[in-house]
């Protein structure tokens, strides 16, 4: 097995217990038996938890970074479904991140740092989005200057926190995702004209299949 | 020092312990030498960690339930606006727990069952909180027949998950906790009335002192 091969194993396998039993509870020992390496050659990948929990963290970036930065140009509220559930799903394959969140960035100046600039291209994102909507006609200003920020504020809280949200209070299936998405399209159908209202009841429609990522 | 105080301090000084460290990072041992007790005596109140949890967790569900049980009774902007900010300054005096909200409920089935009945009453208070601005003129349905439910849900989101959105993008002070106020009032702003606006706009302006818990 090659270094690249190995490596990519590793990453793997400490998503696996990361996710089932938080960063805490799995020490680096543990990882190495898992994916059957010894642990001089873990730590010749990974000297630290961080770096592995770095490198994990990375691989949600270069996700969100190589398949979404043509998301702008395409503001409809599909693509907005198609974005929310996509999102949501990458969330949850990376979930321990998301759980932790708190304590992780805390703990781990780059990681915090590349967090934030994670953070802001995608608030940024979000607001362009929002614009395009705005200018082809799906939503309308209601008249707050703030009224857009802090809307887009809201649904990286509700992105961000949703699973979170979710686990605290019940069971992760399709169907606490689709309500979710459900909180998100109320948050914005106040906004919407009546062009975009048609296509909000229609995306509502629990039997709408949204594509998975 | 009696029995009583001997918990008490025990109670705080874990308290302060778990918000700046988390509490994978604090053992028995480390709570005890903090607050000059034995390991024994210790031992005597608290036999395990997740007792200690879960009595900090009593304490934030009795001063919820003791103090705010008359809430439903007086809805109006300015009660909602105090309601929020003494919500949130709770929650930042136990941060941990919201911090760690999803491990903490998934190691403990008490704690989570505790937690399911404080969120069924509190969700249950702000649907009647809603009903009660409605029923006084301050907001009005828009006309989708989930969206007050939606709406509770999402200011429940904002409430327990500011502060680690807060924390994941920045600094916790009055500011952001004023932000957070921001965006609940522009999630509810939509649905105000003439009434109601005329509040909404006296409220959001951050030189109001609002009265802390």
């Amino acid at each position: 097995m090659g270094t690249k091969e190995t490596q990519a194993r590793i990453l793997a396998t400490a998503l696996k217990l990361f996710n089932a039993h938080g960063t805490g509870k799995v020490s680096p020992g543990r990882i190495a038996t898992a994916c059957g390496v010894s642990k001089g050659n873990l730590n010749y990948h990974y000297r630290r938890k961080s770096d592995l929990i770095l490198d994990l963290f990375l691989q949600i970036t270069e996700e969100i970074d190589s398949r979404w930065k043509d998301d702008p140009v395409h503001p409809s509220m599909e693509h907005l479904s198609f974005l929310f559930f996509r999102e949501l799903r990458l969330m949850w394959r990376y979930r321990f991140f998301y759980r932790e969140l708190v304590p992780l960035l805390r703990d781990d100046p780059v990681l915090r740092r590349r967090f934030g600039d994670l953070r802001r291209r995608r608030t940024r994102d979000g607001q362009k989005f929002l614009d395009g909507l705005l200018a082809r006609g799906y939503i309308r200003r209601l008249g707050h200057p703030d009224e857009f920020a802090l809307l887009t504020t809201n649904t990286w809280l509700l992105t961000n926190h949703w699973l979170n949200f979710v686990e605290s209070t019940g069971q992760m299936d399709e169907q606490a995702l689709h309500r979710g998405y459900l909180v998100m399209l109320n948050m914005i159908r106040p906004y919407a004209t009546e062009l975009g209202l048609r296509d909000f009841e229609r995306l509502a429609d629990p039997r709408i299949e949204v594509e998975p990522t």
